[in-house]
């Protein structure tokens, strides 16, 4: 079965998306650390980030730091987290967390956001692309 | 002043070392969330790991790679989780911690481990480079 993911990357789940290439897909975390967290994950589906193979982690993580330097300048925080935990969904995602304070980090403390909130930040974010 | 990180890259207090190679320096964490919990650090003192020039950046993730699976391989885990956060030390490190439960993720639990299991987890993960 398709991953959550998955779906999302295919449309079949609506996201609020952030960017796209050929292998990579960023998105808003619906259930955020922080306002403009953010998932980069690869179109393959793979669980575990160090069965990656070596192209793909490479351009994941090059991905990932693209998204994250305009999530850095979209965004009021001390500097973006990035964070690969992967016990929940098996498919590789990066975490990227716009970080304040050791509570953004712990995945603890959850964010409230409505959907106008969540396309402002998307829209932002897009905009430092 | 240098880091705390830079002082452990030159030797003047003591770790737990793992690797190094011209740009890179491993060790373990000594306050781990997990038994096996590695810092990777650029021997450039960087704040922030945005702010790493991307040759820099795409080398720490390439020896993050390469130490991860060498934990992966050593310590028996679910994965291994591969972290930036950097409130605390102003130098970028990568933390990569074996990870079982959430709980190993949060750095709200800490494992406690005597100088002895340091060095036999730092021997089995060498082992395995």
């Amino acid at each position: 079965m398709p991953s959550i993911f998955t779906k999302i990357i295919a449309g079949e789940i609506p996201c609020y998306k952030i960017a796209e290439d050929d292998n990579f897909f960023a998105f808003l975390d619906i259930n955020p650390n922080a306002k403009g967290h953010t998932l980069c994950v690869p179109k393959k589906e793979v669980d575990k980030l160090l069965d990656l193979d070596e192209p793909t982690f490479m351009g994941l993580m090059a991905f990932s730091r693209k998204v994250g330097k305009a999530i850095e300048a979209a965004i009021p925080c001390d500097r973006v987290g990035l964070t690969v935990i992967g016990l929940e969904v098996p498919h590789v995602h990066v975490h990227l967390i716009p970080l304040k304070s050791m509570e953004n980090a712990t995945f603890q403390y959850k964010e409230r956001m409505t959907p106008a909130m969540f396309e402002e930040t998307a829209q932002k974010i897009r905009q430092k692309l």
